[in-house]
């Protein structure tokens, strides 16, 4: 990979590992064999001709489909709960991306901290347009003979996911909000009679005294340390949500200390800026600066002390509801309309002064960040808020805490902050089209670091029916962050709250899950050792000119391929698969079927209770055990599914779950066919006693039993 | 059919031939054999247990599916532009249903004019669950063993569709707004340049001189009627908006007629009613009365002496943007938050109030109707809003222009609307999810009676990028409203509005639907004769149970399958063929691909330039040869495509296109196949004189030749 920085690029700490990237002093030398064109003037604007088949992979956290082609996209941290399908920006900043031609594969990272927009063939159909709304940048820009070669290459540039706990893998139940703790113990005796597993329960802002960070109303919570302390003997440990704006109020800590000493961002008059987010009025943590992250970061120490071990960064873009200047003149703009007689255009810009009140450029052009003694505009930074948010809260972490992992994801980010923490794809909605948008957004994260995500199951605004949220938790049980979450005024979606049928397969599916834990996991902590990816697209794995097309299935770690259902009343859906494959139609981890499929289209059932994975030839899965919470699984009784046509093998990674410094061990389970016989055979050693298996061989026979250690 | 009245319902007029129906006095009798279950409080319930195979179909313009099971729908005409996944009622109320059980098929038509919420198993799973917000009503049910016979009776029952004149199935053109003569010139002349068919521009609010109907704007259009005149001449009609509300303005004549006359809807205190719509402050006419409609209708012809044959009539359900009641509430609310210190909730409370001003309850329920004496709240008649104000034009141009058809749509509806004018589906959006939405809605209003209808092909808000526009053209090439349609602000979507591949693409799209000009009336008129749909969901014509999961084909008309492209990048699609099938791969009238596909599962491809419809075995398509103007066409030289094993044939419907009594005259053309020989046999006259023919046979040969009339 090579760079070239035009003007003088703020660092944005994106790219930390410089072993295969090179400087580069002029556009050519950086261009080379790109086919990009770049033109430099008040903006930076990068262009390319499309050819008909080229495909664009990459911005991470965005809109539309794996292929991001014929969309138009926006990098700026957004918190805008609707997303449509004409939303250009969500919560997080990605620039990363790969033109896929077939003759030569081109990859770039546009590493700058504020708008870019991605024209990729919208406007003109064979234009791919780069517009950065600036003139101080670095491009990184590299080719490659295979997509899957640039991917990891950037992945070992920015560095290794941050690593999450091993807990941290099981199901999360949340909502805004369980308001108190006997509503929490409400929810948690509901998880144990249902006999659903789940190993965290959410606090969302309502857990706060006056939604003050790091506080804890005690009318709420009376004895929270030792109520955390008997949920968590219970098996539920709590997350508690943290939010950039920090309240103004006298006596408030957090207020008095970052007044004191600077540590807010301050408007033009060297004030501490005001917005107003869910405390009311707040001032924000300059995160850019780092005595700042450090300042904000020995906070969460308050609720560890506490107890907690995990926490979620929100309304990190930062969302602004208002600023106080732009109400004030809302408020007076709507008081001189008071008994005039409104022509309707000054009716809708009376409505768009309050409609436009939230998250405007406006606002985030009037503060400031300042660090090494230069002052910067935050609207000039603004990406890289809530990625510092989280690096504030991780850097603490492995300061604090630097013998055992927490917990921590993020609403907003920029790439690199994978390293601190990971990410939920932010306030989607209860819409079948927010299930396939979860499902095509998977490989794009993976793609820009971020290994620890998942979508807010079932999701967060709207109502769920029993259906959406079946189909949703049969895919999410493969996403590392398995939470299912929903909004106030939203209908209950917590896994028992539907019609006792519904309530079973979701039991299921979530059983399913812990019995996939140590596969998921292995899965997992292998593709962040190889800067790899969990979820890849089809056609980074297959040369195949059809799999191209495929926009709804995906390969999954190095076993299996997943054809999700994402459509109601669906009773099947179609499958292509690129090579022969063995079906695993599932409906628990006890009950499924095996079946061999032979490469090309298919057509295959699958009722509402049945989810359709595929495993590849020569592979093998791995399950344990069902236990309700991650640490009570063991690796005594292990479960293996293949696909056998002479040899295969797995193997499986596993460490203590929770030090930073892991000493992992490992166990190969292998099989292999001849002469109609199989035969298991194992190496390492992981405290396993049986492996039962059920394997299915190429010539559609069924081999089932026990291999005993 | 039977019907059960509870209460006093309110005569809709929805259905006016009783021919076949019978109105029974109690609620067993009503029910009988539809497992349907009745509570009448307050409200009136009615509940349904449901099989986990039954389908429901119907409710005409609403979102979801085909199948609209898993859902929660409302029936209440409503003005959102944001046609998002959960929304629950779009611009019509189309109370009609059928559920789909193996042994027994209900048909239910919920004759209600205001709120309705049916819940198709959304909240639990198995129960359907209708509540009808009031107790004076009318509740038709029916049973039947096919779904298709439940739904002749109900066309029969609400009478056959308006008649639009034959031009007004050619290529329309508008957009919010051409604002001038000029422009319009110069966009008639754009189409003449890229030689594109197309028969009408439209006039959107900004022709009216300050948004005040049946006025126009001279400055705009100076010598509008020579202006008018000189279009057609030029082979463009003009098609002007009229919108529900109108201005209060001293010396306008339809204000004061309006108010001397008591027109208008009146508040409590028996004041005209003052909402603020386009042209600000507005009243809104008392359509329910049938001396509204009378003098309302009569001023269209104001625009007819001009030379106008066609209107659309827009903001009718009706739209309210704000009501100078409740902006004076909202404006003094927020003088009262002047310089206080606002706590978040109080926030959203000023921002709710702004942000929910338009097309409130509230206000709906604060003017009222006049009818034979009687004061009824708007509310309560709500849906009848804009069909009444349709009804008042149509009923204007049958009793003012006897001798010839006018084209008519809008935007609200209620069954029995469609008697007086088609609909087009209000303000969608240039979303890849619109436009299978389109696809997913036709059938759903063919079944309520809209057979002249269609989407706003490229969507109206936001915007449109070639590809979407491409293939919504596909589509819509079969819709009998084909109008491309969008909103200010947006991109140009005119179909030379792109490169010139895509322009070309565009313009043999529009070229094949003028090919098929004389197939698609016909279609129409027969649908409209036999009380049967155009657009036809597969399984109302298939047993095959695997047709009940397509929601993407639709059958169309008597001969032809319909498999279209709705995701972006696509290169093919899967087709299910419920038995064997000719594929027409379709990139213009004249190049084309034939190959026959047998019963079941396909992935077939087709280019961004392409589209894939189908012929049915023993069926002929025609074609004839295009003109830039539909009044131009001649069936002098036809077209015969087919798929024959042993014998089919076409029957084309055909008539003056202008008269309200027309005098058909009928050709049918059949094809015969018999040891290896394909002959053409005729009947009938219509001016034809030779039939060229490209016959597939079941054996693969494909016959072309002409056939001599």
């Amino acid at each position: 990979m090579k760079f070239y920085d035009i003007g003088q690029p703020f660092e944005t700490e994106a790219i930390v590992n410089f072993e295969d990237i090179i400087q580069v002093d002029d556009i050519n030398t950086l261009l080379d064999k790109t086919q990009f064109n770049m033109e430099i003037d008040e903006k930076v604007v990068l262009t390319y001709k499309l050819t008909s088949e080229d495909q664009i992979f990459g911005l991470g956290e965005n809109m539309r489909g794996i292929n991001k082609r014929g969309g138009i996209y926006e990098s700026f941290c957004t918190d805008d709960p609707s997303h449509q399908p004409d939303r250009k920006a969500l919560y997080g900043a990605h620039n990363f991306f790969v033109v896929d031609r077939k003759e030569e594969k081109v990859g770039c990272f546009i590493d700058f901290p504020t708008k870019v927009e991605f024209d990729f063939g919208f406007t003109h159909k064979d234009e791919l347009k780069i517009t950065i709304e600036g003139k101080d940048v670095r491009v990184y820009m590299t080719t490659a003979s295979t997509v899957t070669s640039i991917v990891s290459g950037f992945l070992k540039a920015i560095g290794p996911s941050f690593m999450p706990p091993k807990w941290a893998f099981g199901f999360q139940q949340s909502r805004w909000s369980y308001p108190n703790a006997d509503s929490i113990k409400d929810i948690a005796e509901k998880f144990k009679a249902s006999d659903i597993p789940c190993d965290t329960i959410y606090l969302d802002i309502d857990y706060m005294k006056d939604f003050k960070n790091f506080t804890v109303d005690e009318g709420r919570f009376p004895n929270f340390k030792s109520f955390v302390s008997e949920m968590k003997a219970d098996g539920f440990r709590l997350i508690p949500i943290i939010d950039a704006g920090c309240k103004i109020e006298d006596d408030y800590f957090i207020y008095e200390e970052g007044v004191q000493n600077r540590y807010y961002c301050e408007d033009a008059n060297n004030k501490p800026f005001v917005g107003a987010v869910w405390p009311g009025k707040v001032h924000f943590p300059d995160f850019i600066n780092p005595e700042t992250r450090k300042w904000f970061g020995d906070h969460y120490s308050i609720l560890v002390d506490q107890g907690i071990e995990g926490f979620w960064n929100d309304m990190n873009e930062p969302a602004i509801f208002y600023s106080e200047k732009r109400l004030k003149e809302a408020i007076e703009f709507a008081g001189d309309k008071k008994d005039k007689n409104l022509g309707i255009y000054d009716f809708f810009d009376l409505k768009d002064h309050f409609m436009g009140l939230s998250n405007s450029d406006e606002d985030y052009k009037t503060f400031n960040h300042r660090l090494d003694g230069k002052t910067y505009n935050h609207f000039d930074l603004h990406n890289l808020y809530g990625y510092n948010m989280t690096r504030a809260a991780g850097e603490a972490f492995e300061r604090n805490y630097p013998e055992k992992r927490m917990l921590l994801f993020s609403r907003a980010s920029y790439i690199g902050m994978h390293r601190y923490g990971g990410i939920w794809t932010g306030d989607n909605h209860a819409w079948w089209e927010h299930l396939i948008l979860n499902i095509k957004m998977m490989p794009s994260l993976n793609m820009c670091g971020f290994l620890y995500s998942g979508a807010d199951i079932g999701g967060f605004g709207g109502h769920a029916s029993g259906e959406l949220l079946t189909r949703w938790s049969q895919f999410a049980v493969y996403t590392p962050l398995f939470r299912n979450h929903a909004c106030m005024g939203t209908r209950h979606q917590e896994p028992f709250s539907f019609e006792p049928e519904t309530t079973g397969v979701l039991r299921d599916t979530v059983r399913y899950r812990y019995a996939m834990m140590n596969h998921v996991y292995s899965e997992f902590m292998m593709a962040r050792e190889n800067n790899t990816m969990l979820f890849r697209p089809l056609t980074f794995d297959y040369e195949d000119t059809h799999v191209s097309q495929i926009e709804d299935q995906l390969m999954y770690g190095s076993h299996m391929m997943l054809a999700p259902i994402y459509t109601p009343n669906a009773k099947g859906r179609y499958v292509y698969l690129p090579e022969d494959m063995m079906l695993w139609r599932i409906r628990s981890n006890e009950s499924y079927d095996l079946e061999n499929y032979s490469f090309g289209h298919h057509y295959i059932n699958a009722e509402t209770h049945e989810w359709l994975t595929f495993i590849k030839k020569n592979h093998l899965v791995l399950l344990n055990e069902v236990k309700n919470n991650v640490e009570d699984i063991t690796l005594e009784e292990l479960h293996v599914i293949g696909f056998i046509d002479d040899k295969g093998s797995y193997t499986l990674y596993t460490d203590d779950g929770i030090s930073r410094e892991p000493s992992p061990t490992y166990l190969t389970i292998e099989a292999t066919y001849e002469n109609g016989i199989l035969k298991l055979s194992h190496s390492g050693e992981v405290g396993c006693k049986n492996i039962h298996f059920d394997i299915m061989t190429m010539d559609q026979k069924r081999h089932k039993g026990v291999y005993h250690v």
